[in-house]
């Protein structure tokens, strides 16, 4: 298959990366760094995104920032950074990117434990990961032509974690992680939140 | 206590206040029809009522309107009056109102079932929906002095269905919805969706 991965050079994206290309054809894109790039708070980039690469079979977002601090400290521009980031960049993702999707195709979004399981800090993260998994079990109702979504939602993951003083040993290592996003584009499951 | 309920004119408003008023003070706010008015999309207007009302014990929100219509047919501008309305609308009752509400006291929000059990034409809504939910687990967490946080997310309800050429039977009559906002006020959960 033909694998749009957003935010293919961070720590998930290329392990994503790396688990697909033995089967798939992989179209690396990321903020900075990859050869093609989007701008995920900005819906004319990811428009433009599409018409850059053509038709594919699946996309695939490890990407997306929102705000982790503590409530009492999160500014309305905190607040609108991360749903115009990973909440509607996310969702422009889907809107904008379901004609370039072949039939039977497949979108798959990034989550995240705090959405479920806040922390101390968390309130605009976890508001911004429950409404993408929202969004995921909505939309899948609705996509044409038999193209799935589902959305992965990671824990801490053991390479993030590696930093000096912290202890990664919680972690779960981001090779598990990334069989979750190879589930979602390999299986039949839509409308599925997906615990790696 | 003096408790506030914003969306006091709206079919679940009116049955809270209903329920509330032989033990407790209301102080009924409304978009357009209570003495007090606010609209929630608009965060001078929160904070204007905050001064106007002063002190209080508990903030029941029933209010906040999300666009519901197919995904193909969802524009940016649906989204945005969603998110700034139902979902940045509660949030910002929290983030404003909490000095404003005495120790021990409590916010309820209103989410809604479409959050976990989507419908076609539904998107926007189980974004908003999941995201408040989202936002109030985290919420609970750090908000000070005792204070609590829940959502209550009603199912079809009764009376809203009482239009001409549809069933009612399905719905649940909005007095008992009005007792999961009850609980939350006089319980001593934080951080939970109640499901009515």
């Amino acid at each position: 298959m033909r694998v749009i991965v957003v935010g293919a050079t961070g720590t998930i994206g290329r392990a994503v990366v790396e688990a697909l290309t033995p089967r798939h054809e992989i179209v690396a894109v990321s903020h900075r760094q990859a050869p093609i790039r989007v701008d995920l708070a900005d819906r004319d980039s990811v428009a433009r995104m599409y018409e850059t690469i053509g038709q594919v079979d699946a996309v695939i977002s490890a990407a997306g920032r929102a705000r982790f601090a503590p409530l009492r400290e999160l500014t309305d521009a905190d607040f609108a950074m991360s749903l115009a980031n990973k909440l509607m960049g996310q969702v422009n993702l889907v809107r904008l990117g379901h004609p370039s999707v072949r039939d039977g195709g497949s979108f798959t979004l990034t989550s995240g434990y705090l959405g479920r399981y806040p922390a101390p800090g968390s309130p605009a993260v976890s508001l911004v990961n429950a409404a993408v998994e929202g969004f995921v079990r909505a939309a899948a109702l609705e996509l044409p032509r038999g193209i799935r979504i589902n959305a992965v939602s990671p824990r801490w993951i053991r390479e993030t974690l590696q930093a000096p003083g912290r202890d990664p040993s919680p972690g779960l290592p981001v090779a598990v992680v990334a069989q979750a996003y190879v589930k979602s584009l390999e299986g039949n499951q839509t409308g599925a939140v997906l615990d790696p």
